[in-house]
C-alpha cells in the first residue's frame, strides 16, 4: 500500500484508534492492500492443527488515516479488485473444533468437531475443490471497519463499525459506507475469501491472501448507524447481532430509513415494499455476531406518493 | 377438490388428525384445492381492521388423506399451478399492532404500530403495487404440512410437520417432501401467497385466494426428521425454529444428512462444500417458529472421493 | 381421581380438547390424580437405554372437565399436596443424547451425549443423591395446563396455556392461574418432580410418580393471556418462548399487567419498581419453548401514588 | 484511591490496555476507589432528559496496574464495602427510549419508550421509593473487568472480562475471580447500584456515587475462561451472552469445570447435581450480552465418588 510494510509493521487484531496509522489516504485516493489470509498463514499444510496457531484470528491492514473525516461523516470504500497472492496452494479452509454453523452455541457438554485442513489450488479461474468440480473465483473482503470512539473491536466480531460482517456482496463493483466515529476514521481491512455460501457454514470459508485495491471517498454529514453498500443492482444496509432475527430487524429497519431519507419513500410503504420484494442475504453466522444484508433492486425504488396521501399516515392506527 | 365443499365443512386452524378428512387420493393423484385467504376473507376493505377480524389466521383445506401413507413414510407433493381466484382487488396486505419482523419480539411495554389495509389487485400477469410500479407474480403455498402424532399443531406455526413455512420455494415446479407420522398423513394446505420477499417483513405478504393444483405421490420407508424440497436446480432442506439461528442450523444439517444418505457425501466434505457454495432462503421471520431453507444447486452434487480417503476422516482431530 | 382409570383409558401426549374427559369437576372441589414419571414408567433401572423407550414423554392426566368454564374465564388450580408412590427406587434421572441444557440447540455435527439413568430413592424425607448426600423433597408438577381454541399442544411443550413449564414453584401451598379458552378447560396434568434446579439443566429432574391432590376453582371473566402464580409470599408471572429472554420479557410484561389491573399501580411505575425488586426464576430452559417465572414480593405491592400525579405519566417522554 | 485523581484523568469508557494507569497496586493491597454514577453525575435532576445527556454509559475507574499478574493467572478481587457519597437525592432512576428489557430487541418501526427520570434519596438504611416504602440498601459493583489481548470493551458490554455483568451478587463479602490477558490486569470498575432486580429491568437500576472498597489478589497459573465468583454461601460461574440461554449454558459449565477441577466432581456427575440444586440469577437482561450467574450451595459439594466407579462413565452411551 503505497510504500508502507505492515507485515514490520505488524497486523492488527482489533479495529480502534489506538495503533498508529500506516498510512494516510485524501478523499478520492485509491489504495493497493496486500491481505493475509485468516491465519496469518500459518496453517501451512493438511498437517497443521488449526487449534494450536493461535487464538487471534483475521489479521488486519491498517488503521489507514482518511485526511478530513471527521465523527458523523460517512467513508464510501469502493471495492476494485480482489487478486490472489503467493504460492499455491494458497487457499486454506479448516474445521476447528468448537467452531461453526453445526458446533454448539456455546460451550457445551458435547464433544468437539474433529480438525480438517484442506488446501485448496485458487487462481481468478476459480477455486479447485476436487478432480471433478472447480467452484468460481467469486472473491470479497471479509473483514473492513472503522474505529468506534472509545472501544477497540476484535478483528472477529462485526457490528456497527462494519468489522467481520464476512458478507459476499463486499465484492469488486460495490461500494460499502461506514460509519466515522473517530476523527481520521481509522480504516482497517483484511480476511479475503475467494468464494463462500449464505453464512459461511463451517466457520472458515476460501481464506487467501490477496492484493485488493480500494479507493476512498468521504461523505460530509451522512451520520451512519449501520454500514450500507450500494451496487449497480441494488441497495442494501448491513446489520450484526445476535441473536439472528435481530441482524434481520437491524438490517431491515436501516434500509427502511434509508429509503425514507434518499429516496422518499414513507416508511409504512417502504416496510410493505421490502415484505413482498425484499431480499436478506446471509453474511456468517459463526462469528460472535451474526451479520445479514437487507436489499431492495433499485428497480423498486418506486415510493407510491399517492398511496402516502390516502390510507398510509403512520399513526392513523390503534 | 373433486366435488368436496370446504366451505361448508369448515377451513381448518390446526393439523392434526382429529378432524374428519374433506378427501382421500392414492399415490399418483392430481387435486385441485380452492384455498382462502389469510384472514379467510375477512379483510374486504381498507376500513376494516385486521385486529378485529378475529385470531385465527390462515383457514388450511383438508385434512386430504393420502391412502397406503404410513409413519416412516414420505408425502411427494408437486406443485402443479396456483392461479388467482374471485373478485378484485382479491389481495391483501396489512398491518397488525404486535405483528411483523420489526415489532417487538414478545409483548412490551412500546406502543403497538399501526393498523394499515392494502387492497390489492392480483392477476396472474403481476401484482399492480401503485401507479407506477407492478411486481411479478411468483405465487406459491405458505402452508402445507401433515399430521403430527399426538398433537394438533395450530396453522400459524412452521415446524418437523412442515405448516406455516412461508417459503417462496414451494412454488409450482418444486416438489416438497413431507414426513408422515400418522396413519393416513392428513395433509392440509392454503395460505397462498402472489409474490413475498425474504422474511415476510411486516408478517403479511400478498395473500389471496386461488385455485391450486397439486400431485401427491407416496416414498415407502423414507423417515424424514425436517421438510425436504427439490426443483430442476437445487435440493433444499426446511429448517423452522427459534432463534432464527437454530432454523439455519436444522436446515443445514438436514441437508448435509440429504447429501450423505442420497448422494454419497462424506459429511464433512458436505460440510465444507455447503460453507463454499450453500444458499440459505428466509421464509419467515414473524411467525411463532422462523423458517430458513439451505439449498445446494444440483451443479455442486459432485461429492470429493479421492479426499475422502485421504485427509477428510472424521473423528481424527482433538 | 375419584373412581376413573386413567391407566386403562391411556394417558395423553398433548393438551387439547380432543380426547374424551376422564373426569368432570365443578369450581370448589378437590381431586386427586395418581400421575406416572416423564417415561411411563419404561426407565427400569441402570441398564435401560432412554433413546429406546419412545419419542414421547410427560403422559399426562386428563382431560378434566370444568362445569361451567367458558373462554375467557381462569381456572384457579391449587396444589394440595404431592406425595411420593410405587416401588424404590421410584425416582429417574437421565442423560440422552442430543437433550438437555448442554447439548446443542438444534441438531449439530457434534456427537451426542452419553446415556446415562441413575434410579433415585425418594421419599418425603428426602431424595437419596449419593453415600453421604441427601436432597430435600421439594415437590411440584412439572406440567399443567388448559386446551387452547383448535391446537392440541403436545405434553413437551410449555407456553400461553401452561403445560411442560417444569417451574418448582408449582408446588403445594401455590394457585396457579390459568386461561380457559375451551368450554370446559379440558384441564391436563402431570410430571412430578420431587426436586430441581433453576432451568433443569440436563433436561430431566427426580421424575417420579406421585399422588397429587389439587383444588379447582374458576374466576368468571378473567382473561388471561399467560399464566399467573401466588402464594403467600409473591405473586408471579409464567412466560415461556425462545429465546430465553422472550420468556423473561413475557413474564415481566404479565406481571406488570397484573400489578396495573388489580393492585393500582401505574405500568411505569410498576416497570421501576420490578428494575428494582423483581425475581426471575428460570423453570426450564431445555424444552421446546423456555419457562421463566417473574415474581414480586407482596410486601412491594405499594404503588407510587404520589409519582403518578407528578412525574411518571407515560407519553410525556421523545 | 490512594491519592490519584480519576476525575483529572477522566474516565474510561473502555476496558482495555491503552490508557495509562493511575494506580499500580501489589497482590494482598486493598484500595479505596470512588465511583461516579453510570450518567457520570449528567442526570441532574427529573427534568433531564437521558436521551440528551451523552451516549456513553458507565464510566470506569483504572486501569489499575496489578504488579506481577501475567496472562494465564487469575485476579481474585475481594469487594470490602460499598459507601454512598454525594449530595441527595445521589441515585438516579431513568427510562430512555429504546432501551431495557421490555424495549424492542432492536431497532424497530415501534415507538419508542417516554422519558421518565427518578431521583431518589439513598443512605445505608435504605433506598427511599415512595411515600409508603422504602427499598433495602444492597449494595454492588454493576461493572468490574481486565483488558483483553488486544481489544478494548466498552464499558456497557459484559463478557469473558467480566465488565458489565450487573450482577448482584458482586457485592460485599464477595470475592470475584477474573482473568489476566493482558501484562499487569489492567483492572476497571464503576457503575454501582444501590438495589436491583433479576435481570436490571428497565436497564437502569438504582445507579449511585460510592465510596468502594477492594482487596486485590493474585492467583498464579489459573487460567480462567470465564468470570467465577464466591461468597460464604456458594461458588458461582458468570456468563454473559446472546441469547440468554447462552449465558445459562456458558455459566452452568463454567460452574461443572470448576466442580471437576477443584472439587473433585466427575463431570457428568456435577451436570446431574446441578439439575436437582443449580441457581441461576439473572444479573442483566438488557445490555450487548446478557449476563448470568449459575451457582451450587457449597453444601452440596460432596461427589458421587462411587457412582463414578459404576454407571456414570462418559462415553458409555450411543
Amino acid at each position: 500500500m503505497n510504500g508502507y510494510d505492515q507485515e514490520k509493521l505488524g497486523y492488527n487484531y482489533a479495529i480502534g484508534r489506538y495503533a498508529k496509522p500506516i498510512a494516510e489516504v485524501g478523499p478520492g485516493d485509491t489504495l493497493t492492500v496486500e491481505t493475509m489470509d485468516a491465519f496469518e498463514g500459518r496453517v501451512k499444510d493438511a498437517a497443521t492443527r488449526p487449534s494450536q496457531v493461535g487464538d487471534e484470528l483475521n489479521p488486519l491492514n491498517g488503521p489507514i488515516l482518511v485526511k478530513g473525516a471527521e465523527p458523523g461523516d460517512a467513508l464510501a470504500v469502493r471495492i476494485e479488485s480482489i487478486v490472489p497472492r503467493g504460492p499455491q496452494p494458497r487457499g486454506t479452509t479448516v474445521l476447528k473444533p468448537w467452531f461453526g454453523g453445526l458446533s454448539p452455541t456455546a460451550k457445551s457438554v458435547a464433544r468437539p468437531l474433529p480438525e480438517i485442513v484442506r488446501k485448496l489450488e485458487i487462481t481468478e479461474s476459480g477455486v479447485k475443490w476436487n478432480q471433478s468440480l472447480t467452484l468460481p473465483y467469486e472473491p470479497f473482503i471479509g473483514t473492513i471497519g472503522t474505529a468506534p470512539r472509545s472501544a477497540a473491536i476484535d478483528s472477529l466480531t462485526p457490528g456497527r463499525h462494519g468489522g467481520n460482517m464476512d458478507l459476499p456482496d463486499v465484492k469488486p463493483g460495490a461500494v460499502i459506507y461506514l460509519p466515522v466515529r473517530t476523527p481520521g476514521a481509522y480504516l482497517h481491512l483484511g480476511d479475503c475469501h475467494a468464494i463462500q455460501g449464505d453464512g459461511e457454514l463451517c466457520g472458515v470459508a476460501a481464506e487467501f491472501p490477496s492484493v485488493a485495491t480500494i479507493g476512498v471517498d468521504l461523505v460530509k454529514g451522512w451520520d451512519l448507524e449501520w454500514p450500507l453498500l450500494e451496487n449497480g443492482e441494488c441497495i442494501m444496509a448491513i446489520g450484526s447481532a445476535r441473536p439472528l432475527e435481530d441482524a434481520v430487524r437491524i438490517a431491515y429497519d436501516a434500509l427502511i430509513g434509508w429509503m425514507a431519507d434518499k429516496f422518499a419513500f414513507d416508511c409504512w410503504d417502504a416496510y410493505f415494499l421490502l415484505t413482498m420484494v425484499g431480499k436478506a442475504r446471509l453474511g456468517n453466522v459463526v462469528d460472535p455476531a451474526y451479520t445479514v444484508g437487507a436489499s431492495l433492486a433499485k428497480k423498486y425504488l418506486v415510493p407510491s406518493a399517492d398511496a402516502k396521501l390516502a390510507d398510509l399516515t403512520p399513526g392513523k392506527g390503534a
